[in-house]
């Protein structure tokens, strides 16, 4: 369970941390001011009830809190991975979202139920604090039937819902916005391709400010290489697997928790510093994954390039887009043939910061632009409960 | 069973046809001369031996075959789906040869055995004639690992063999070399996309004349969506099909038998024909499916442009590929931000033959280059025994 608290007159964080191993013997609260001061520690809660009161405790704490009373909180925005086809924008929270969030119990097994149970603990919590939910998919859903559509059966689409979603969306959401303003375009001006590099990875097409393509699907699982996750690969490969003597749901587990990076690489670890370190002191399968990382993204920068029909920018975010230089680096040189160059001082000085990394002579911009997805869900909140 | 009987001297074909239904109540063989000569008709046989032996019988047949006596023939070129990693170039069969044909019988169940029968039957017919093997997979064997690995635990390659191969791979090298003599260049220093359209839907990026990467992978289900096969989807959406209640190899079935344009169109077929037909008549789920299957064209090329580095040219070969101007056009309508455009007389004019269909202001071009499987087998099995 994370959080974290906005005083939205200035958008300023008052306080934000995470409530780990919920459900396990030992779950553990860590809560962070901006002024540096840091709890953790083991609290035994029986529930998400009694881990969202614990949260409350500390906000409230006279020593350490950073409001008087829970009363100065106004509403409480919610992260909810799976809408489905029919939620788009941010909603207040009644028996009717609590009821699509469970009807798409089924596309987010193991999101959707934690989220319920999330939005569940708070109105327990806070009887009459309006609660908004803020879901992962909901920005894409501006996709064209044949971007979104897989090439199976119809009914399986009309049965089942089984079709690409997207997910990341409020992160790509924020970028969207967030480039747009750094350009000085209008929103329905802007063109870009926004490239999410974190643990998870994803990318969307946006055009006229709009989702027009996401390499994300069904599941978090289709598209890029990801720390643990497979993404893209033969369909047949997956009935071979199982084949071989795993259930589906193991494989399941395998290609989202050991693949990616992690299953590749073979260091134990699918984070890219550790594997950059792995490479730099010789390990070739290594370097072989993030070869591979790096491939991927720049094939579907190519396919969004041409779907787009040329973007202005491309957005890096996420803590590897935000954050490392490297990876940075090799993508822009798979990117000659599309008329941009890194800049490579540029690249150096961009670290966890906006700015532009690419020539002033290329044809279009490649940029950084941190994402806040906190703020995002924030500024969706306050807008809902407002009007 | 096909076949085809070539001169070489004039590269000339003498007879072919198709030995149909092998192993049902009513086989059905179809022999045909270049002249117009026809037979088709019921003949049972008990297996393919016996049908390679009426084959041979047409071919010497005093009334209506080609040559006089089967000692004519000097040699034999078998398609062979799966070669595996090992097998790079066309091979002359011998014990070693048949052993790695069997060894990749797990990764081409349906195929291998076929094509291993189809050799010792004409071992069988015809001793001492040599017989040489064409691998479907070879051409693409030069793709670095970056390009063929997934991304899932690195033993399910050491051990399984479970990657990338490709295939429609003598498609690929035959266009990849006429095109070459085509354009003028030399075979390394061509780089070009080929795309084969017909029932099978495969792309190959083609650099320095050697694939690079290619959309097809451990099996042909891969990549762009064809006439009844799904191509790329969430590997999690494997999973969830299975989990509704088929096996494994029941949605194996579904995603190489009952998807893609079959499967989307929704009008009981996957010609390509018929479902451009069905959307002129206004149905508007034929016209979704052909969205899909050119978008899914127009994505790749994005991602082949810039894997290559700018090619020279894209080529569309195959059924659709060499006749389809319909769908030539609205491949071509996507590519505006590459700098490609087509001259819509030459699209016209070209239907089945080779030619340019882009304008000529454009940077790189498109063609149309028909593809002869046959004629790339007989002559590679030419250079082989004439060694």
């Amino acid at each position: 369970m994370k959080f974290t608290l906005f005083q939205m007159e200035d958008q300023r964080v008052l306080a934000k941390g995470v409530f780990e191993r919920l459900g396990t013997d030992s779950p553990n609260l860590i809560y962070k001011r901006p002024d540096g001061f840091k709890f953790e520690g083991v609290i035994k809660v029986p529930d998400h009830v009694g881990a969202f009161k614990e949260i409350c405790a500390k906000l409230v704490d006279p020593e350490n809190g950073v409001i008087k009373s829970l009363s100065e909180i106004g509403a409480i925005g919610h992260r909810v991975l799976h809408g489905g086809e029919k939620i788009t924008a941010p909603v207040l929270v009644d028996d009717k979202i609590k009821a699509v969030i469970r009807e798409c119990f089924p596309l987010g097994p193991l999101h959707n139920p934690a989220n319920l149970a999330g939005i569940e603990a708070c109105e327990a919590a806070m009887p009459g604090v309006p609660n908004v939910a803020v879901f992962d998919t909901q920005f894409h859903q501006t996709m064209p039937p044949e971007a979104y559509l897989y090439a199976i059966p119809y009914e399986y689409y009309t049965k089942y819902a089984i079709r690409k979603y997207g997910f990341h969306g409020t992160s790509h959401h924020y970028v969207t916005l967030a480039t747009a303003k750094f350009l000085g375009r209008k929103i329905e001006d802007t063109n870009i391709i926004t490239c999410h590099l974190g643990n998870g990875c994803s990318m969307a097409a946006i055009k006229n400010g709009k989702v027009i393509d996401t390499t994300m699907g069904l599941t978090p699982l289709e598209g890029l290489m990801m720390g643990t996750r497979a993404g893209d690969m033969d369909p047949a490969a997956v009935v071979r697997m199982i084949e071989l003597g795993s259930t589906p749901r193991e494989v399941d587990t395998i290609l989202n928790k050991k693949s990616g990076l992690f299953g590749v690489g073979g260091i134990g670890t699918g984070d890219m510093r550790d594997m950059l370190d792995a490479e730099e002191k010789g390990n070739e399968q290594a370097s072989l994954a993030i070869k591979m990382f790096v491939r991927r993204i720049v094939k579907y920068i190519g396919a969004y390039y041409v779907l787009i029909g040329g973007p202005e920018a491309i957005a890096f975010t996420g803590g590897i887009g935000e954050f490392s230089r490297p990876i940075r680096r090799r993508i822009m040189a798979g990117l000659s043939a599309l008329n941009i160059r890194l800049d490579e001082a540029r690249n150096e000085a961009c670290f966890g910061k906006q700015g532009v990394i690419s020539t002033d002579d290329s044809a279009w911009k490649a940029i950084v632009m941190p994402t806040d997805e906190e703020l995002m869900i924030a500024k969706n909140t306050e807008s809902i409960v407002s009007k």
